[in-house]
């Protein structure tokens, strides 16, 4: 099997031969194009890679790459239970949360994963069908109307995303996410609740997250200060594993959640981590969800590469992200309810995969991942499209789109779809100088304008895209859309080596922050305050 | 002079001078080096750009290149009123609209700017004062309580910004804003509001913009359906200078606010676009926002370049995109209010700046702006701060933070700035592998253990960021705040050659969608729509 240092050199050659390469010639030339480099998934699904810088030469050195780098062997692996996570010692089993892994996994610690798993969602589910009915409810037997998750990272940007994206299918009480420590974010949400009627969800594994739980302490304060300390116990439910903790809050152990160290938080959606969810939506629609995720696990599993979303999603990213120097991935999504998905992959991608060294410590041989962002379409079109169509750099984008919307105004959302489908014509086909002068002809202008002006409203065109068309955003095709990222992140973080999860890039700051936390909070300066601390200290005076 | 061709291989030639350097040395070895490469203006704010790979050799270089390009004669002639954005034969006059030109300042066609400013202001204060008092109210005579702001691109995210930064200080009626053509996005906005006790800004220059009035006609026919047809005058407001459409829709001359060609819709918050913001604060305090520009202005044009704000950080952008081959910006505010300032700089910066022709219409030189993204820290620090960390590239970042928080919750706040100052270091200094051996070895580790996780815990460090330290956000700072990056843009723009003020890639978009929207309405694909278009209509049926 040829060495996977090879097939970069041989990716790089093959680089060479789209120097006459452009998307309107490639299009013109196959009138199949999209049936060549498509693929659809139960009639709900279609990702649309045609309008990219590919030949199938490109997908077979791309093929070639990712199975001599063992993808499918190293989700083999993962699913079951081999400690992929090798630098915390632990297994990786998201998937287990939505049942795709042998109902009798046992790990070395004994534990039957697809056991626990249905203990704890026979809780979730028992505790939400109960604040739903209202038999569980506030102190002073008021339903809860409100529902407040306080996490940060993997344990809000997964919940808040998808409640907000299934806002459609909502029917349970009202979601607010609060994370940041910054206090005007709490305050801000808590401004407009009731305690009586609000039930707080605190979030953290560990029970000791610093943003958290200071977020934590000040909602107790403000359930305290108009319900009294005994209703601490009805007012909040932890999603976490420390019950010392947990319990020394106040919150009882019939109101803790948990979930085991083989869920990483950016894949913990599907777990506790997930209850808001559940509230909002229902159990039944949590059981969709998991069940699109499901479906997208069989799918990277068995599909063959051509026919396999996360693979050819991967292939592509590494062809751009490694062949190209593409610095970024745009992701767009047609739809304002959507738009937290973008974040929630940035954190999904960038904490995976934002690492320079390999799982056995040597550095990266290549670039890892790029940065990701965007936002829903079609705001974008109106700020930064711009750079898109006319910039410097090539950045591929992701848009993604659903047929029929979430709500009644197809009136609108037929605007929203031919804008979408507008951009990525648009980016891979630009528009040639012939055609602006000929227009501008027509329209009057004078020869000098038309010579000034050309070269200003000429599109070069030739710009990738992805499309994901899904029929209609529900709490399935968002389980699968996510798992889709999911599995993408994996086989790249196989191609590239690098451990997709642990995190230890975040321990630095961390740890630094709270010494300077001290020298705050007594206005002296230590050594290895920076310089700057001095004239912090003056403006806070 | 030299020519700057000249001067990028200077530049180009002196990055070979770091290939020794380290930001942790750097500091090492010039306890100084936070004063010299910081400035202060007016007890108030701090720019620190400490924290970047420059010497003073560096600085120099730079200087000498934005003055070959001549920013500041550039500066001179916008402020002039000359016809700046050329490709549109327009003068940039936004900086009028703070009191920056002269007062005298006439226009070939006769207008004498700051007279037609302080008449149209004139006219907004007494509308805001009007509804801020309840003198002007619904047409059942209650007070307005919700201000809904329709406009895109730069019809919302200004505003938006603003409103949502300063939200501390809103003392008027609750404002929201639609932007999406998404049908969701408005109907999710109406949901909670009482139409008798709602004003509808509908913002577009020239009230043709799709998305904007498909969601006014939406907005109307809500309004009409409670309040009858006659309410529509009370009820709605136009930002715009479409007379005749203003007037057809419904809405009365004396509720059409108007702006200028030379208010670009990027810099319009300044501007009757700035109306939501004026509504929620007040004149007063929309005063000082201006006034905080304006000082910035003052600032720009005078302060000598190692003084010079935008100037500098004009400068190290260039450096990093253009010597160090930098793909991004993170912008990072230390604020959860403040999280809309990166959408608001995305549209600034790449819609200016996004461009790959020069003013004369030949191709530019060297790759013109990076992406900018990011998002209120401290969310960022636990999902993608690990790529900033330890990922493959180096992504410059400007954080900013208030010394002082718009809230009561000072603990909280400590935090924050604990948090931000943490980073900042953590990126410059990194932590060295001895220090985590030792830190190891220290916790009982192994040395099997110690050896294979000290290369994932490493942090190169060297890692450049900005700090933008202010004492408050206020309304006034907010003004220097957006100006200081306005000028920056306006600095790069002039050494790339490009026009920023006009943004013909949004066109071509534009063009396609319309034809499209054709085809979805009929349901016939013709010959241009993408293949994909018979796929779409299956998932629609």
């Amino acid at each position: 099997m040829a060495s996977m240092e090879v097939l970069w050199g041989d990716l790089l050659r093959h680089r060479g031969e789209f120097e006459q390469f452009h998307l309107k010639k490639a299009f013109d030339e196959d009138p199949y194009r999209f049936n060549r480099y498509s693929i659809e998934m139960d009639g709900l699904l279609t990702l649309d890679y045609s309008r990219h810088r590919i030949t199938d030469k490109t997908l077979f050195l791309l093929e070639t790459l990712l199975e001599t780098a063992e993808v499918r062997e190293r989700f083999s692996d993962l699913l079951a239970g081999k400690p992929l996570n090798a630098t915390e010692g632990r297994s990786v089993l998201h998937p287990a949360l939505r049942g795709s892994v042998a109902e009798d996994l046992t790990l070395d610690n004994g534990q039957v994963v697809a056991k626990d798993v249905a203990v704890v969602k026979a809780r979730l589910y028992a505790f939400a069908k109960g604040v739903r009915a209202g038999s569980i409810c506030g102190a002073d037997g008021q339903p809860f109307r409100d529902i407040v998750n306080l996490g940060i990272g993997g344990s809000d940007l997964g919940p808040r995303m998808v409640c907000h994206a299934l806002q459609g299918w909502q029917d349970g009480p009202r979601v607010h996410f609060v994370s940041n420590v910054d206090g005007a974010h709490l305050g801000d949400c808590l401004k407009g609740l009731d305690p009586a009627r609000t039930l707080i969800l605190v979030a953290s594994k560990s029970f000791t997250t610093q943003e958290t739980m200071a977020n934590a302490m000040a909602a107790r304060r403000w359930i305290v200060r108009s319900l009294g300390k005994e209703a601490v116990g009805t007012h909040f439910a932890a999603l976490s594993t420390n019950r010392q903790a947990v319990e020394e809050f106040g919150i009882g152990a019939d109101r803790m959640f948990e979930f085991w160290d083989w869920v990483g938080g950016r894949f913990s959606v599907w777990s506790a981590i997930g209850l808001p969810v559940i509230l909002a939506l229902g159990p039944e629609r949590f059981e969709d969800f998991l069940a699109g995720a499901r479906t997208m696990d069989q799918h990277f599993a068995k599909a063959s590469f051509r026919q396999n979303m996360p693979m050819i999603m991967a292939a592509l990213g590494l062809w751009y992200r490694n062949v190209w120097a593409c610095g970024s991935l745009a992701v767009l999504p047609y739809d304002q309810r959507f738009d937290d998905f973008t974040a929630f992959l940035q954190q999904l991608e960038m904490e995976s995969n934002g690492k320079s060294v390999r799982m056995d410590g040597r550095p990266v041989s290549r670039p890892s991942v790029p940065v990701i962002w965007g936002s829903a379409g079609t705001n974008g079109q109106h700020a930064f499209f711009q750079s898109l169509h006319q910039g410097s750099d090539m950045v591929p984008c992701d848009f993604l789109v659903a047929a029929k919307p979430n709500h009644a105004d197809d009136a609108q959302h037929q605007l929203l779809l031919a804008n979408c489908l507008a951009q990525i014509d648009a980016l891979a086909f630009g528009r040639d100088t012939g055609i602006i002068s000929e227009q501008m002809a027509q329209q009057g202008a004078s020869e000098a304008d038309i010579e000034r002006l050309t070269p200003h409203r000429h599109f070069a065109g030739n710009r990738p895209s992805t499309l994901l068309l899904y029929e209609q955003l529900t709490p399935n095709m968002l389980g699968r859309l996510i798992a889709l990222y999911e599995h993408k992140v994996f086989a790249q973080g196989i191609v590239w080596g690098v451990n997709s999860f642990d995190q230890w890039g975040v321990e630095l700051g961390k740890d630094m922050a709270h010494h300077l936390l001290q020298s705050l909070q007594s206005g002296e300066k230590s050594e290895s305050d920076p310089a700057i601390f001095h004239r912090l200290m003056a403006y806070r005076s």
